[in-house]
């Protein structure tokens, strides 16, 4: 593990995707995108998925030169074709679409089809709250997921990200709509820990400790078609009991609003043929609903009542949205954080594209 | 328990509004909530609340013979005041506009404020769904859900209801964010059974098992100022690394999108002063993004899928709606069940407003 600038991040990875052939402008934002993500500390979605986009350019799956393009619009709605580039492209479009249509009628929806993986949800949301908006994204994701009851995975980890205005910073609340994300588990793995709690089940049900096992099946289960069984669980654990089918009708709710939505592909087919992802996102005006500030205000007041709640001693009520500011001041500081093996991918394709490679701190 | 029929149901309720003071087509779509509730097996909100809106009504709490009032709308918005009548009334108007708007530009959102109980949130989601349209609905509570690593009960059990068109029936995700609803634990004590997993915690986070000391605590939560802590869990349940604070995360997501958004009480504020609840709805076409009897057998292919994979032998996997469109299909037949105090309500206030009571079948 090392650290590098955010600066020097930022400016590598400009250069590469321009050299990788997208434009200046969707360079930038792509940069942005990662960046974004390892100052949040949100390792997992920054610059260690570089070296799979590079794989998905030189397979022809990511096509850097195209542009997104707008279907179809009505004043409240927009579909936008990805147009197999990065999903971040499209979504960025469509935000600023729904961003748009929402200062004009209210509220505004937007659906991205033939996308791919568009980083952090909480990006666009975010997106809505610098101008001024409430803000929803959404994007399916390989399948990782199994029911309830079920053996096999099938539904995405299906992130869900909100973001409302208030103080010190906003409400936002982002990540996957199962138990955990897979980040956790190799980040288990990494520090040799054994899976806590209820995370991931084998084929029969029964739940995986060791963090390599569960790799395992989560590899076969998102990238291949001969299902072994097993997979992340649903967010309420194991036991049906314990409400899990509410964590499926979450994820299933992504589901319908991207996949099925966009016609693209669901989860369960992202591993076969057509390697598309859909996003949907959403914004509305909430200073058509009272004085922004005063709602701001007003959400910020429940929010520190929620953090200083009688709770158990020694632990913290984080409200969602708490670490990842703490984390992005800290990182503005000090650094984003770069496991070895990442910062080894950074150097290769560095060297194979002619760009100089941030250096350690 | 014991059963009655559906239609008898509906005419004892619509007489009884009648006598109440609401207007008949208030009257009607009171009973409509309440009997479409039963007739769904969701009997914690059906026929057995009348009771406690007689009380309401009694202390002035509800002013039958009020309208809700359209406060201000945009082509996708709409802000409507309950003005102190059933929650039933102004979802209903709300859902009503919101279905309007969606038709004319894809997609709308509405705010109910100064509103109180308004039935099951799926109601206002199948409104939707009648209409061609995919909905949801959510609404704040009284006080019952600790969050994560707090001791004492503040946010609401705040329900969530999504409808999307499919076969046979719709998709249909319709309950409390929280793992149960407190009807759950009203069920187990009357069969006389502890409560299994993870549903409730005393003041110093130790699971309750008792039902009836489980009632004792999410009676004092919910009605009264004195905390003396404990409340139902967020879905994840008692341990952090569970991601419980994921289930806290839409819990409060519900709470920003009603009580804040409306400036109305927060769910932890409805025990004292105004004892006012918000609703948010929401609606937006689907045929915007693709032929809808298309995106229609999608989904539906989908939950078959879904319903089909493998699965722990003996066990079922059920999509949510299922259960729900089961008891309606077998209750149209045989009739709605009634608990025996409900019944005894339901003679009380037959002989004080003249009412004849449905026969026992």
């Amino acid at each position: 593990m090392s650290r590098i600038q955010a600066a020097d991040e930022r400016q590598y990875l400009e250069e590469v995707f321009d050299q990788l052939g997208f434009t200046k402008e969707n360079g930038q934002l792509l940069a942005d995108t990662l960046v974004d993500a390892d100052l949040r500390g949100i390792s997992s979605h920054g610059i260690q998925r570089l070296a799979w986009y590079r794989r998905m350019i030189k397979d022809g799956t990511i096509v850097p030169s195209r542009e997104p393009k707008v279907v179809r619009e009505l004043p409240g709605t927009v579909l936008v074709d990805a147009n197999q580039n990065m999903g971040q492209i499209a979504a960025n479009l469509a935000m600023d679409k729904v961003i748009d249509k929402a200062k004009k009628v209210g509220v505004g929806i937007g659906v991205v089809k033939n996308s791919n993986h568009f980083g952090i949800a909480g990006y666009y949301a975010r997106k809505a709250l610098q101008a001024g908006l409430v803000g929803i994204a959404l994007t399916n994701t390989r399948p990782l997921v199994v029911p309830t009851n079920a053996r096999e995975a099938f539904l995405g980890s299906n992130a869900f990200a909100f973001g409302f205005p208030a103080s010190p910073h906003p409400f936002m609340f982002d990540g996957a709509t199962s138990t955990v994300a897979g980040g956790k588990i190799q980040l288990a793995d990494k520090k040799g820990e054994k899976l806590p709690g209820q995370w991931i089940v084998d084929k029969d049900r029964q739940l995986v400790k060791d963090p390599k096992q569960a790799e395992g099946i989560l590899q076969k289960a998102a990238f291949s078609e001969d299902q072994e069984g097993g997979g992340l669980l649903t967010l309420g654990g194991v036991d049906e009991e314990n409400s899990n089918y509410k964590g499926m009708g979450n994820s299933i709710v992504v589901e319908l609003l991207t996949g099925i939505l966009a016609q693209g592909s669901i989860s369960a087919d992202t591993v076969r043929g057509k390697h598309d992802f859909s996003q949907f996102v959403f914004a509305f005006d909430p200073s058509f609903f009272g004085d922004p500030e005063q709602l701001k205000a007003d959400a910020t007041a429940m929010l520190d009542r929620i953090r200083q709640l009688d709770h158990v001693p020694g632990k913290t009520i984080w409200v969602p949205g708490d670490r990842e500011y703490k984390y992005l001041a800290e990182n503005k500081q000090r650094g984003v954080s770069i496991d070895d093996r990442t910062f080894e991918e950074i150097e290769e394709i560095g060297q194979e594209l002619g760009v100089q490679v941030p250096a350690k701190i």
